[in-house]
Protein backbone atom coordinates (compact mmCIF):
# COMPACT_ATOMS: atom_id res chain seq x y z
CA UNK A 1 0.00 0.00 0.00
CA UNK A 2 1.21 3.39 -0.47
CA UNK A 3 1.83 6.01 2.29
CA UNK A 4 2.95 8.79 0.42
CA UNK A 5 3.10 11.30 2.83
CA UNK A 6 0.96 13.94 1.41
CA UNK A 7 -1.65 11.73 2.33
CA UNK A 8 -3.22 13.10 5.93
CA UNK A 9 -2.49 11.31 8.76
CA UNK A 10 -4.37 9.94 11.69
CA UNK A 11 -3.86 7.86 14.80
CA UNK A 12 -5.91 5.38 16.49
CA UNK A 13 -5.76 4.85 19.89
CA UNK A 14 -7.24 1.25 21.20
CA UNK A 15 -7.33 -1.88 18.96
CA UNK A 16 -10.66 -4.14 20.24
CA UNK A 17 -12.73 -4.74 17.43
CA UNK A 18 -14.19 -1.67 16.46
CA UNK A 19 -10.24 0.05 16.89
CA UNK A 20 -8.61 -2.00 14.77
CA UNK A 21 -12.11 -1.89 12.18
CA UNK A 22 -11.38 2.14 11.85
CA UNK A 23 -7.62 2.07 11.55
CA UNK A 24 -8.30 -0.82 8.85
CA UNK A 25 -10.75 1.43 6.83
CA UNK A 26 -8.28 4.50 7.47
CA UNK A 27 -5.56 2.47 5.75
CA UNK A 28 -8.02 1.37 3.01
CA UNK A 29 -8.81 5.20 2.06
CA UNK A 30 -4.64 5.48 1.72
CA UNK A 31 -4.09 7.66 5.30
CA UNK A 32 -1.25 7.37 7.20
CA UNK A 33 -2.51 5.72 9.68
CA UNK A 34 -0.49 5.14 13.01
CA UNK A 35 -1.93 2.70 15.67
CA UNK A 36 -1.28 2.16 19.37
CA UNK A 37 -2.83 0.07 22.27
CA UNK A 38 -2.29 -0.34 25.63
CA UNK A 39 -1.78 -4.18 25.91
CA UNK A 40 0.44 -5.20 22.72
CA UNK A 41 -0.32 -8.01 20.12
CA UNK A 42 -3.33 -6.11 18.81
CA UNK A 43 -1.39 -4.57 15.94
CA UNK A 44 0.38 -7.17 13.53
CA UNK A 45 -2.68 -7.16 10.73
CA UNK A 46 -2.69 -3.28 10.65
CA UNK A 47 0.94 -3.07 10.18
CA UNK A 48 1.11 -5.73 7.42
CA UNK A 49 -1.06 -3.79 5.74
CA UNK A 50 0.95 -0.93 6.19
CA UNK A 51 0.38 0.82 9.20
CA UNK A 52 2.23 2.60 11.77
CA UNK A 53 2.65 0.86 15.23
CA UNK A 54 3.79 3.65 18.26
CA UNK A 55 5.88 2.34 20.64
CA UNK A 56 4.02 4.67 23.18
CA UNK A 57 0.70 6.52 23.70
CA UNK A 58 2.36 10.10 23.71
CA UNK A 59 4.63 8.87 20.18
CA UNK A 60 1.44 7.86 18.42
CA UNK A 61 -0.43 11.23 19.12
CA UNK A 62 2.97 12.61 18.14
CA UNK A 63 2.33 10.92 14.68
CA UNK A 64 -0.99 13.28 13.81
CA UNK A 65 -2.69 16.18 13.63
CA UNK A 66 -6.10 13.98 14.41
CA UNK A 67 -6.22 11.15 17.03
CA UNK A 68 -8.82 8.55 16.75
CA UNK A 69 -10.05 7.35 20.76
CA UNK A 70 -11.80 4.04 20.61
CA UNK A 71 -11.76 2.04 24.32
CA UNK A 72 -14.11 0.71 26.38
CA UNK A 73 -15.56 3.57 28.43
CA UNK A 74 -14.23 7.05 28.94
CA UNK A 75 -12.22 6.11 32.27
CA UNK A 76 -10.24 3.88 29.60
CA UNK A 77 -9.85 6.64 27.51
CA UNK A 78 -8.81 9.25 30.30
CA UNK A 79 -6.11 7.03 31.83
CA UNK A 80 -4.36 6.89 28.30
CA UNK A 81 -4.74 11.18 27.58
CA UNK A 82 -4.57 12.30 30.91
CA UNK A 83 -0.98 11.61 31.41
CA UNK A 84 0.95 14.24 31.52
CA UNK A 85 3.19 13.24 28.45
CA UNK A 86 0.22 12.60 25.97
CA UNK A 87 -1.61 15.54 27.25
CA UNK A 88 1.48 17.59 26.45
CA UNK A 89 2.00 16.00 23.07
CA UNK A 90 -2.01 16.72 22.26
CA UNK A 91 -1.56 20.18 22.82
CA UNK A 92 -2.56 21.94 19.56
CA UNK A 93 -3.83 18.69 18.20
CA UNK A 94 -7.14 17.19 17.62
CA UNK A 95 -9.07 14.50 19.39
CA UNK A 96 -12.19 12.63 18.30
CA UNK A 97 -13.79 10.34 20.91
CA UNK A 98 -15.18 7.51 19.57
CA UNK A 99 -15.31 6.02 23.08
CA UNK A 100 -18.97 5.23 24.44
CA UNK A 101 -19.91 6.93 27.69
CA UNK A 102 -22.23 9.23 29.02
CA UNK A 103 -22.95 12.98 28.02
CA UNK A 104 -21.28 14.65 31.06
CA UNK A 105 -18.23 12.22 30.36
CA UNK A 106 -18.22 14.13 27.18
CA UNK A 107 -18.57 17.46 28.92
CA UNK A 108 -15.74 16.40 31.49
CA UNK A 109 -13.53 15.81 28.63
CA UNK A 110 -14.51 18.59 26.80
CA UNK A 111 -13.53 20.87 29.62
CA UNK A 112 -10.08 18.81 30.42
CA UNK A 113 -9.10 19.24 26.23
CA UNK A 114 -10.00 23.44 26.61
CA UNK A 115 -7.50 23.56 29.36
CA UNK A 116 -4.95 22.13 27.68
CA UNK A 117 -5.37 23.35 24.16
CA UNK A 118 -6.42 20.50 22.52
CA UNK A 119 -8.95 20.10 20.41
CA UNK A 120 -11.75 18.35 20.75
CA UNK A 121 -15.21 16.05 19.23
CA UNK A 122 -17.38 13.78 20.55
CA UNK A 123 -18.65 10.83 18.24
CA UNK A 124 -20.42 7.65 18.58
CA UNK A 125 -20.65 4.63 15.92
CA UNK A 126 -23.95 3.12 15.50
CA UNK A 127 -23.47 0.12 13.61
CA UNK A 128 -20.79 -2.78 14.20
CA UNK A 129 -17.63 -2.95 13.74
CA UNK A 130 -17.91 -4.92 10.30
CA UNK A 131 -20.36 -2.00 9.19
CA UNK A 132 -17.10 0.36 9.61
CA UNK A 133 -15.75 1.46 5.84
CA UNK A 134 -19.18 0.67 4.05
CA UNK A 135 -22.04 2.41 3.43
CA UNK A 136 -23.82 0.58 6.33
CA UNK A 137 -21.68 2.60 9.31
CA UNK A 138 -23.84 5.26 10.81
CA UNK A 139 -21.38 8.12 12.85
CA UNK A 140 -22.61 10.47 15.19
CA UNK A 141 -20.41 13.63 16.03
CA UNK A 142 -20.64 16.55 18.29
CA UNK A 143 -18.86 19.46 19.43
CA UNK A 144 -17.45 22.64 17.28
CA UNK A 145 -18.82 23.23 14.24
CA UNK A 146 -15.43 24.36 12.35
CA UNK A 147 -13.06 21.97 14.26
CA UNK A 148 -15.63 19.00 12.76
CA UNK A 149 -15.83 20.85 9.56
CA UNK A 150 -11.80 20.61 9.44
CA UNK A 151 -11.78 16.89 10.12
CA UNK A 152 -14.42 15.70 8.19
CA UNK A 153 -12.57 14.56 5.42
CA UNK A 154 -10.66 12.22 7.02
CA UNK A 155 -13.87 10.75 9.15
CA UNK A 156 -15.49 10.40 6.20
CA UNK A 157 -13.30 7.93 4.87
CA UNK A 158 -14.44 5.33 7.50
CA UNK A 159 -17.65 5.35 5.15
CA UNK A 160 -21.03 5.23 6.02
CA UNK A 161 -22.84 8.58 6.92
CA UNK A 162 -21.58 11.27 9.11
CA UNK A 163 -24.39 13.11 11.10
CA UNK A 164 -23.23 16.47 13.21
CA UNK A 165 -25.91 16.37 15.34
CA UNK A 166 -24.35 20.73 16.92
CA UNK A 167 -22.20 22.27 19.06
CA UNK A 168 -23.18 20.95 22.75
CA UNK A 169 -20.64 18.51 23.41
CA UNK A 170 -22.96 16.07 24.82
CA UNK A 171 -25.11 15.36 22.23
CA UNK A 172 -23.19 12.24 20.61
CA UNK A 173 -23.93 10.40 23.27
CA UNK A 174 -26.99 11.79 24.45
CA UNK A 175 -28.33 10.31 21.03
CA UNK A 176 -26.28 7.09 21.51
CA UNK A 177 -27.35 6.26 25.33
CA UNK A 178 -30.82 6.67 23.80
CA UNK A 179 -30.64 4.43 20.66
CA UNK A 180 -28.94 2.01 23.05
CA UNK A 181 -31.72 2.43 25.09
CA UNK A 182 -34.12 1.65 22.45
CA UNK A 183 -31.82 -1.44 20.92
CA UNK A 184 -30.93 -3.14 24.10
CA UNK A 185 -34.61 -2.94 25.41
CA UNK A 186 -35.84 -4.29 21.94
CA UNK A 187 -33.65 -7.05 22.52
CA UNK A 188 -34.23 -7.94 25.57
CA UNK A 189 -38.02 -8.22 24.57
CA UNK A 190 -36.56 -10.44 21.57
CA UNK A 191 -34.74 -12.96 24.09
CA UNK A 192 -37.65 -12.75 26.33
CA UNK A 193 -39.79 -13.88 23.69
CA UNK A 194 -37.88 -16.32 22.30
CA UNK A 195 -37.84 -18.04 26.00
CA UNK A 196 -41.76 -17.95 25.91
CA UNK A 197 -42.17 -19.48 23.03
CA UNK A 198 -39.45 -22.48 23.10
CA UNK A 199 -41.24 -23.00 26.71
CA UNK A 200 -44.58 -23.58 24.34
CA UNK A 201 -42.81 -25.50 21.86
CA UNK A 202 -41.97 -22.90 18.94
CA UNK A 203 -38.91 -22.46 17.70
CA UNK A 204 -37.09 -19.44 17.24
CA UNK A 205 -36.86 -19.47 13.68
CA UNK A 206 -41.05 -20.14 13.82
CA UNK A 207 -41.00 -16.98 15.65
CA UNK A 208 -38.29 -14.68 13.83
CA UNK A 209 -40.36 -14.74 10.81
CA UNK A 210 -43.25 -12.83 12.64
CA UNK A 211 -40.89 -10.67 15.07
CA UNK A 212 -39.32 -9.18 11.89
CA UNK A 213 -42.47 -7.84 10.92
CA UNK A 214 -43.18 -6.25 14.34
CA UNK A 215 -39.82 -4.82 13.82
CA UNK A 216 -40.88 -3.50 10.72
CA UNK A 217 -43.80 -1.81 12.06
CA UNK A 218 -41.72 0.23 14.56
CA UNK A 219 -40.06 2.83 12.24
CA UNK A 220 -43.45 4.57 11.63
CA UNK A 221 -44.91 4.59 14.75
CA UNK A 222 -41.34 5.87 16.17
CA UNK A 223 -42.24 8.92 14.23
CA UNK A 224 -45.58 8.98 15.08
CA UNK A 225 -45.10 8.45 18.64
CA UNK A 226 -42.27 11.54 18.17
CA UNK A 227 -44.80 13.92 17.41
CA UNK A 228 -47.05 12.96 20.31
CA UNK A 229 -44.47 13.23 22.42
CA UNK A 230 -43.20 16.77 21.18
CA UNK A 231 -46.82 18.31 21.12
CA UNK A 232 -47.60 16.54 24.55
CA UNK A 233 -50.67 14.59 22.92
CA UNK A 234 -51.30 11.02 23.46
CA UNK A 235 -53.25 9.73 21.52
CA UNK A 236 -54.82 6.49 22.99
CA UNK A 237 -57.82 6.15 20.18
CA UNK A 238 -56.24 3.50 18.69
CA UNK A 239 -54.68 1.76 21.67
CA UNK A 240 -55.21 3.16 25.04
CA UNK A 241 -52.33 2.13 27.54
CA UNK A 242 -55.21 0.07 29.46
CA UNK A 243 -55.35 -2.51 26.52
CA UNK A 244 -51.80 -2.30 26.38
CA UNK A 245 -51.31 -2.88 30.19
CA UNK A 246 -53.75 -5.74 29.66
CA UNK A 247 -52.03 -7.76 26.96
CA UNK A 248 -48.66 -6.69 28.93
CA UNK A 249 -50.52 -8.52 32.26
CA UNK A 250 -50.76 -11.36 29.66
CA UNK A 251 -47.21 -11.91 28.82
CA UNK A 252 -46.08 -12.10 32.84
CA UNK A 253 -48.94 -14.62 32.63
CA UNK A 254 -47.84 -16.60 30.46
CA UNK A 255 -44.09 -16.18 31.18
CA UNK A 256 -44.44 -16.75 34.69
CA UNK A 257 -46.73 -20.04 34.34
CA UNK A 258 -43.59 -21.33 32.52
CA UNK A 259 -41.07 -20.28 35.39
CA UNK A 260 -39.43 -17.42 33.24
CA UNK A 261 -38.52 -14.28 34.77
CA UNK A 262 -40.55 -11.85 33.81
CA UNK A 263 -38.67 -8.88 35.41
CA UNK A 264 -38.48 -6.70 32.55
CA UNK A 265 -42.72 -6.93 31.24
CA UNK A 266 -43.10 -6.53 35.28
CA UNK A 267 -41.57 -3.22 35.08
CA UNK A 268 -43.12 -2.60 31.15
CA UNK A 269 -46.26 -3.28 33.09
CA UNK A 270 -45.49 -0.98 35.99
CA UNK A 271 -45.18 2.08 33.63
CA UNK A 272 -48.57 1.59 32.13
CA UNK A 273 -50.03 1.17 35.49
CA UNK A 274 -48.57 4.33 36.80
CA UNK A 275 -50.18 6.02 33.46
CA UNK A 276 -53.42 5.13 34.37
CA UNK A 277 -52.54 5.53 38.39
CA UNK A 278 -51.67 9.07 37.42
CA UNK A 279 -55.40 9.62 35.43
CA UNK A 280 -54.05 8.46 31.55
CA UNK A 281 -55.70 5.70 31.23
CA UNK A 282 -57.31 6.13 27.70
CA UNK A 283 -53.87 7.95 26.33
CA UNK A 284 -51.25 5.94 24.57
CA UNK A 285 -48.47 4.55 26.02
CA UNK A 286 -46.19 6.85 25.02
CA UNK A 287 -47.23 9.53 27.68
CA UNK A 288 -45.07 6.83 29.97
CA UNK A 289 -42.56 9.64 28.07
CA UNK A 290 -43.98 12.18 30.13
CA UNK A 291 -44.56 10.39 33.60
CA UNK A 292 -40.84 9.32 33.21
CA UNK A 293 -39.65 12.81 33.01
CA UNK A 294 -41.65 14.23 35.82
CA UNK A 295 -39.50 15.62 38.62
CA UNK B 1 -75.08 -2.63 -0.05
CA UNK B 2 -76.48 -5.73 -1.80
CA UNK B 3 -77.37 -8.95 1.08
CA UNK B 4 -77.93 -11.27 -0.99
CA UNK B 5 -79.22 -14.99 1.21
CA UNK B 6 -76.61 -16.41 -1.70
CA UNK B 7 -73.24 -14.81 0.31
CA UNK B 8 -71.58 -16.56 2.82
CA UNK B 9 -73.00 -15.27 6.76
CA UNK B 10 -71.03 -14.14 9.55
CA UNK B 11 -71.64 -13.36 13.00
CA UNK B 12 -69.56 -10.82 15.39
CA UNK B 13 -69.73 -10.38 19.32
CA UNK B 14 -67.72 -7.58 20.32
CA UNK B 15 -68.18 -4.27 18.94
CA UNK B 16 -64.94 -2.52 20.34
CA UNK B 17 -62.32 -0.77 17.77
CA UNK B 18 -61.39 -4.06 16.76
CA UNK B 19 -64.72 -5.82 16.21
CA UNK B 20 -66.44 -2.62 14.51
CA UNK B 21 -63.71 -3.28 11.61
CA UNK B 22 -64.21 -6.42 11.88
CA UNK B 23 -67.50 -6.13 10.92
CA UNK B 24 -67.32 -3.34 8.83
CA UNK B 25 -64.55 -5.63 6.60
CA UNK B 26 -67.00 -8.41 6.55
CA UNK B 27 -69.56 -5.73 4.95
CA UNK B 28 -67.82 -4.10 2.81
CA UNK B 29 -66.54 -7.56 1.44
CA UNK B 30 -70.56 -8.06 0.98
CA UNK B 31 -71.18 -10.30 3.59
CA UNK B 32 -74.40 -10.90 5.55
CA UNK B 33 -73.21 -9.55 8.43
CA UNK B 34 -74.89 -10.36 12.56
CA UNK B 35 -73.77 -7.86 15.23
CA UNK B 36 -74.15 -7.82 18.79
CA UNK B 37 -72.04 -6.18 21.39
CA UNK B 38 -73.00 -6.80 25.66
CA UNK B 39 -73.32 -2.93 25.77
CA UNK B 40 -75.94 -1.44 23.37
CA UNK B 41 -75.22 1.54 21.12
CA UNK B 42 -72.11 0.51 19.15
CA UNK B 43 -73.76 -0.73 16.07
CA UNK B 44 -75.12 2.56 14.71
CA UNK B 45 -72.75 2.69 12.42
CA UNK B 46 -72.43 -1.01 11.27
CA UNK B 47 -76.20 -1.15 10.78
CA UNK B 48 -76.34 1.60 8.45
CA UNK B 49 -74.02 -0.12 6.54
CA UNK B 50 -76.30 -3.09 6.18
CA UNK B 51 -75.26 -4.98 9.44
CA UNK B 52 -77.67 -7.17 11.24
CA UNK B 53 -78.41 -5.92 14.63
CA UNK B 54 -79.00 -9.13 16.88
CA UNK B 55 -81.08 -8.43 19.81
CA UNK B 56 -79.19 -11.19 21.73
CA UNK B 57 -76.38 -13.32 21.67
CA UNK B 58 -77.72 -16.04 21.47
CA UNK B 59 -80.26 -14.65 18.27
CA UNK B 60 -76.48 -13.08 17.02
CA UNK B 61 -74.68 -17.13 16.80
CA UNK B 62 -77.74 -18.40 15.43
CA UNK B 63 -77.79 -16.19 12.25
CA UNK B 64 -74.62 -17.56 10.81
CA UNK B 65 -72.17 -20.70 10.55
CA UNK B 66 -69.34 -18.85 11.86
CA UNK B 67 -69.28 -16.44 14.79
CA UNK B 68 -66.11 -14.44 15.15
CA UNK B 69 -65.33 -13.10 18.65
CA UNK B 70 -63.83 -10.37 19.72
CA UNK B 71 -63.93 -8.77 23.19
CA UNK B 72 -61.13 -7.32 25.60
CA UNK B 73 -60.03 -11.23 27.20
CA UNK B 74 -60.88 -14.33 27.28
CA UNK B 75 -63.07 -13.83 30.37
CA UNK B 76 -65.40 -11.62 28.91
CA UNK B 77 -65.43 -14.13 25.81
CA UNK B 78 -66.41 -17.20 28.27
CA UNK B 79 -69.62 -14.51 29.89
CA UNK B 80 -70.78 -14.75 26.32
CA UNK B 81 -70.19 -17.62 24.99
CA UNK B 82 -70.27 -19.88 28.12
CA UNK B 83 -74.38 -19.09 28.72
CA UNK B 84 -76.20 -22.07 28.28
CA UNK B 85 -79.02 -20.97 25.73
CA UNK B 86 -75.12 -19.00 23.70
CA UNK B 87 -73.60 -22.33 23.78
CA UNK B 88 -77.11 -24.86 22.77
CA UNK B 89 -77.26 -22.54 20.06
CA UNK B 90 -73.52 -22.79 18.79
CA UNK B 91 -73.68 -26.45 18.47
CA UNK B 92 -72.88 -27.37 15.13
CA UNK B 93 -71.04 -24.11 14.40
CA UNK B 94 -67.67 -22.55 14.57
CA UNK B 95 -66.35 -20.04 16.85
CA UNK B 96 -63.11 -17.97 15.78
CA UNK B 97 -61.94 -16.31 18.61
CA UNK B 98 -60.00 -13.39 17.70
CA UNK B 99 -59.89 -12.30 21.38
CA UNK B 100 -56.48 -12.03 22.58
CA UNK B 101 -55.33 -14.07 25.65
CA UNK B 102 -52.90 -16.68 26.58
CA UNK B 103 -51.98 -20.23 25.06
CA UNK B 104 -53.75 -21.84 28.07
CA UNK B 105 -56.96 -20.01 27.79
CA UNK B 106 -57.56 -21.23 24.20
CA UNK B 107 -56.88 -24.75 25.08
CA UNK B 108 -59.47 -24.19 27.57
CA UNK B 109 -61.94 -23.26 25.20
CA UNK B 110 -61.05 -25.90 23.00
CA UNK B 111 -62.18 -28.15 25.24
CA UNK B 112 -65.13 -26.28 26.60
CA UNK B 113 -66.15 -26.29 22.56
CA UNK B 114 -65.14 -29.80 21.58
CA UNK B 115 -67.74 -30.66 24.99
CA UNK B 116 -70.80 -29.38 23.21
CA UNK B 117 -70.16 -30.27 19.86
CA UNK B 118 -68.56 -26.33 18.51
CA UNK B 119 -66.35 -25.99 16.12
CA UNK B 120 -63.28 -23.75 17.49
CA UNK B 121 -60.35 -21.87 16.25
CA UNK B 122 -58.28 -19.71 17.65
CA UNK B 123 -56.33 -16.68 15.94
CA UNK B 124 -55.21 -13.43 16.57
CA UNK B 125 -54.99 -9.88 14.89
CA UNK B 126 -51.44 -8.76 14.53
CA UNK B 127 -52.13 -4.87 13.52
CA UNK B 128 -54.33 -2.50 14.46
CA UNK B 129 -57.96 -1.59 13.95
CA UNK B 130 -57.27 0.90 11.05
CA UNK B 131 -55.31 -2.00 9.13
CA UNK B 132 -58.45 -4.74 8.95
CA UNK B 133 -59.58 -4.93 5.59
CA UNK B 134 -56.44 -3.21 4.26
CA UNK B 135 -53.02 -5.16 2.17
CA UNK B 136 -51.48 -4.38 6.15
CA UNK B 137 -53.55 -6.67 8.10
CA UNK B 138 -51.89 -10.00 9.95
CA UNK B 139 -54.12 -12.32 11.33
CA UNK B 140 -52.56 -16.12 13.11
CA UNK B 141 -54.71 -18.83 12.80
CA UNK B 142 -54.69 -22.28 15.06
CA UNK B 143 -56.61 -25.35 15.58
CA UNK B 144 -58.17 -28.39 12.98
CA UNK B 145 -56.68 -27.90 9.52
CA UNK B 146 -60.06 -28.86 8.04
CA UNK B 147 -62.05 -26.56 9.84
CA UNK B 148 -59.95 -23.67 9.05
CA UNK B 149 -60.05 -24.62 5.37
CA UNK B 150 -63.22 -24.23 5.65
CA UNK B 151 -64.18 -20.94 7.04
CA UNK B 152 -60.91 -19.61 5.61
CA UNK B 153 -62.54 -17.90 2.80
CA UNK B 154 -64.75 -15.72 5.13
CA UNK B 155 -61.95 -15.28 7.23
CA UNK B 156 -60.23 -14.02 4.12
CA UNK B 157 -62.58 -11.42 3.62
CA UNK B 158 -60.73 -9.13 6.55
CA UNK B 159 -57.80 -8.69 3.84
CA UNK B 160 -54.59 -8.88 4.92
CA UNK B 161 -52.61 -12.55 5.39
CA UNK B 162 -53.97 -15.01 7.20
CA UNK B 163 -51.36 -17.99 8.30
CA UNK B 164 -52.49 -21.03 9.82
CA UNK B 165 -49.67 -22.18 12.77
CA UNK B 166 -50.85 -25.44 12.86
CA UNK B 167 -53.58 -27.44 14.98
CA UNK B 168 -52.11 -27.16 18.57
CA UNK B 169 -54.98 -24.73 19.55
CA UNK B 170 -52.43 -22.82 22.06
CA UNK B 171 -50.18 -21.76 18.86
CA UNK B 172 -52.20 -18.59 17.51
CA UNK B 173 -51.49 -17.20 21.34
CA UNK B 174 -48.15 -18.30 21.81
CA UNK B 175 -47.01 -16.53 18.86
CA UNK B 176 -49.62 -12.89 19.95
CA UNK B 177 -48.11 -12.67 23.33
CA UNK B 178 -44.19 -13.29 22.32
CA UNK B 179 -44.59 -10.78 19.28
CA UNK B 180 -46.66 -8.36 21.94
CA UNK B 181 -43.58 -9.08 24.51
CA UNK B 182 -40.99 -7.53 21.84
CA UNK B 183 -43.48 -4.94 20.49
CA UNK B 184 -44.45 -3.52 24.23
CA UNK B 185 -40.81 -4.05 25.48
CA UNK B 186 -39.53 -1.99 22.45
CA UNK B 187 -42.31 0.34 23.37
CA UNK B 188 -41.01 0.75 26.56
CA UNK B 189 -37.54 1.25 25.16
CA UNK B 190 -38.50 4.38 23.02
CA UNK B 191 -40.29 6.08 25.69
CA UNK B 192 -37.55 5.83 27.91
CA UNK B 193 -34.99 7.14 25.17
CA UNK B 194 -37.23 10.35 24.83
CA UNK B 195 -37.50 10.73 28.31
CA UNK B 196 -33.48 10.60 28.40
CA UNK B 197 -33.42 12.31 24.94
CA UNK B 198 -35.58 15.06 26.51
CA UNK B 199 -33.73 15.44 29.99
CA UNK B 200 -30.80 16.45 27.88
CA UNK B 201 -32.35 18.91 25.44
CA UNK B 202 -33.46 16.92 22.51
CA UNK B 203 -36.49 16.72 21.22
CA UNK B 204 -38.34 13.48 20.50
CA UNK B 205 -38.46 14.05 16.73
CA UNK B 206 -34.80 14.77 16.73
CA UNK B 207 -34.48 11.32 18.25
CA UNK B 208 -36.84 9.56 15.81
CA UNK B 209 -34.65 10.09 12.28
CA UNK B 210 -32.00 7.54 14.24
CA UNK B 211 -34.67 5.65 16.24
CA UNK B 212 -35.88 4.35 13.09
CA UNK B 213 -32.51 3.47 11.92
CA UNK B 214 -32.48 1.68 14.83
CA UNK B 215 -35.83 0.08 14.20
CA UNK B 216 -34.69 -1.06 10.43
CA UNK B 217 -31.44 -3.16 11.69
CA UNK B 218 -33.75 -5.20 13.97
CA UNK B 219 -35.09 -7.64 11.72
CA UNK B 220 -31.60 -8.98 10.09
CA UNK B 221 -30.63 -9.08 13.86
CA UNK B 222 -33.68 -10.90 14.63
CA UNK B 223 -33.04 -13.71 12.19
CA UNK B 224 -29.26 -14.03 13.22
CA UNK B 225 -30.24 -14.76 16.93
CA UNK B 226 -32.82 -17.20 16.11
CA UNK B 227 -30.38 -19.24 14.33
CA UNK B 228 -28.33 -19.07 17.35
CA UNK B 229 -30.69 -19.65 20.07
CA UNK B 230 -31.91 -22.95 18.09
CA UNK B 231 -28.77 -23.93 17.50
CA UNK B 232 -27.06 -23.19 21.21
CA UNK B 233 -24.75 -21.02 19.40
CA UNK B 234 -24.53 -17.31 21.07
CA UNK B 235 -21.46 -16.00 19.25
CA UNK B 236 -20.20 -12.90 21.20
CA UNK B 237 -17.58 -12.15 18.83
CA UNK B 238 -18.99 -8.56 17.45
CA UNK B 239 -20.56 -7.59 20.48
CA UNK B 240 -19.96 -9.76 23.96
CA UNK B 241 -22.54 -9.53 26.43
CA UNK B 242 -19.95 -8.01 28.88
CA UNK B 243 -19.86 -4.89 26.39
CA UNK B 244 -23.47 -4.90 26.04
CA UNK B 245 -24.07 -4.70 29.97
CA UNK B 246 -21.24 -2.17 30.39
CA UNK B 247 -23.81 0.03 27.84
CA UNK B 248 -26.33 -0.71 30.05
CA UNK B 249 -25.15 0.52 33.10
CA UNK B 250 -24.23 3.84 31.46
CA UNK B 251 -28.07 3.91 30.07
CA UNK B 252 -29.11 3.79 34.13
CA UNK B 253 -26.18 6.03 34.93
CA UNK B 254 -27.90 9.06 32.53
CA UNK B 255 -31.40 8.20 33.20
CA UNK B 256 -31.09 7.87 36.87
CA UNK B 257 -28.70 11.36 37.14
CA UNK B 258 -31.95 13.11 35.45
CA UNK B 259 -34.07 11.18 37.78
CA UNK B 260 -35.60 9.14 35.81
CA UNK B 261 -37.08 5.88 36.69
CA UNK B 262 -34.19 3.18 34.85
CA UNK B 263 -36.41 0.04 36.01
CA UNK B 264 -36.71 -1.26 32.67
CA UNK B 265 -33.39 -1.39 31.70
CA UNK B 266 -31.93 -2.32 35.70
CA UNK B 267 -33.72 -5.37 34.39
CA UNK B 268 -32.60 -5.90 31.13
CA UNK B 269 -29.08 -4.97 32.68
CA UNK B 270 -29.43 -7.75 35.44
CA UNK B 271 -30.43 -10.40 32.80
CA UNK B 272 -26.86 -9.57 30.79
CA UNK B 273 -25.29 -9.12 34.73
CA UNK B 274 -26.55 -13.09 35.11
CA UNK B 275 -25.31 -14.13 31.72
CA UNK B 276 -22.05 -13.29 32.62
CA UNK B 277 -22.02 -14.42 36.37
CA UNK B 278 -23.36 -17.86 34.87
CA UNK B 279 -19.56 -18.03 33.02
CA UNK B 280 -20.92 -16.85 29.47
CA UNK B 281 -19.81 -13.40 29.02
CA UNK B 282 -17.76 -13.70 25.85
CA UNK B 283 -21.37 -15.28 24.38
CA UNK B 284 -24.03 -12.69 22.45
CA UNK B 285 -26.50 -11.39 24.67
CA UNK B 286 -29.27 -13.48 23.09
CA UNK B 287 -28.07 -16.47 25.12
CA UNK B 288 -30.18 -14.25 27.89
CA UNK B 289 -33.27 -16.65 25.92
CA UNK B 290 -31.65 -19.91 27.43
CA UNK B 291 -30.74 -18.42 31.27
CA UNK B 292 -34.57 -17.59 31.15
CA UNK B 293 -35.52 -20.48 29.70
CA UNK B 294 -33.62 -22.84 32.85
CA UNK B 295 -36.13 -24.15 35.36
Amino acid sequence: MSTSSNLPAVTVLGLGPMGRSLAGAFLAAGLRTTVWNRTPGKDQELTEAGATAAASAEEAVSASELTVVCVVNQDAADAILRRADVTRALKGRTVVSLTADTPERARDTARWAAEHGIGYLDGAIMTPAPSIGTPEAVFLHSGPRDLYEQHRPVLERLGGTHTHLGEEIGRAATFDIALLDIFWTAMAGYAHAVAIARAEGVTARELSVFAQGIAAILPPLFEQFAADADEGTYSGEINPVTSAASTMAHVVDVSESHGIDAGVMRSVEGLARRVIGLGHGTDGFMRVAEVLGRH
